[in-house]
């Protein structure tokens, strides 16, 4: 596993230890990890906050041209949200843990250039698939979804 | 002016008092304002915290069926971001106050389904182009712009 999606791994890690729903984050620019984050819906009460929204804010106001030269990792496939806000900063480059659990706006970002590597992690997986067994009506408010 | 534009607008002169980028935002459901925000980039140094988005989190967690009947109102038209958020949620409406001095992912939400109403209003036009003149560094950052 490369340093930065283990990063990422660990942020997830750290959300689901607290409760929360397990998915993490890191923004890296040339080489450094400038932004961590996992999703606080339920340790902070966000409808915003997924893991990759967490990272950008972390990482603080940035000039256009860093996150044009950044790469965002994520435990999991990009939701309608984060995608746009990957596309609001133009960041040219997404690895993805895994997205079988959740597949988010994948095909929107291929169209609009962003390159996308998943590494269909299966650590990743585990995590999120324990965490829609044990709680998924968190899980399923955290993607706008009405649940079972 | 409609009471919710008006409010969304009242959001965004908050924003531009304190310095920061005029736009404003309100949630409704059933005809009552459940979310109020503005833009928050200078004022809390935030990357994520758009006008629409700023509203979502202080409408705090909702269930995915309160969001699917509710309207958002904010004064321009929604970046990639918010966008992305609109989608999400699954929000099936939104009213803009003018997309001149910036146009959003008005054809993609379009094509999605969501319906759009543009005011084309003056007092939000003028706002935001005020700010555009006095700060321009701000606006292009918040955008992700390398600017002029």
């Amino acid at each position: 596993m490369d340093r930065f999606m283990q990063a990422a791994i660990d942020e997830a890690r750290k959300g689901y230890d607290a409760g929360g729903v397990p998915i993490g984050s890191v923004l890296v620019h040339q080489g450094i990890i400038i932004g961590r984050g996992h999703n606080q819906r339920q340790q902070r009460g966000s409808a915003i906050l997924h893991g990759e929204m967490d990272a950008l804010e972390n990482a603080g106001r940035l000039a256009a041209h860093v996150y044009r030269e950044a790469v965002l990792y994520t435990t999991l496939s990009p939701c309608a949200m984060c995608s746009g806000a990957i596309l609001l900063y133009g960041i040219p480059e997404i690895v993805i843990g895994e997205n079988s659990t959740f597949q988010g706006e994948e095909a929107l970002l291929r169209q609009r250039g962003v390159m996308l590597t998943v590494y269909d992690d299966p650590q990743c997986k585990a995590l999120m698939e324990r965490f829609i067994v044990e709680r998924p009506e968190i899980w399923y408010e955290d993607i706008g979804e009405p649940g079972t």
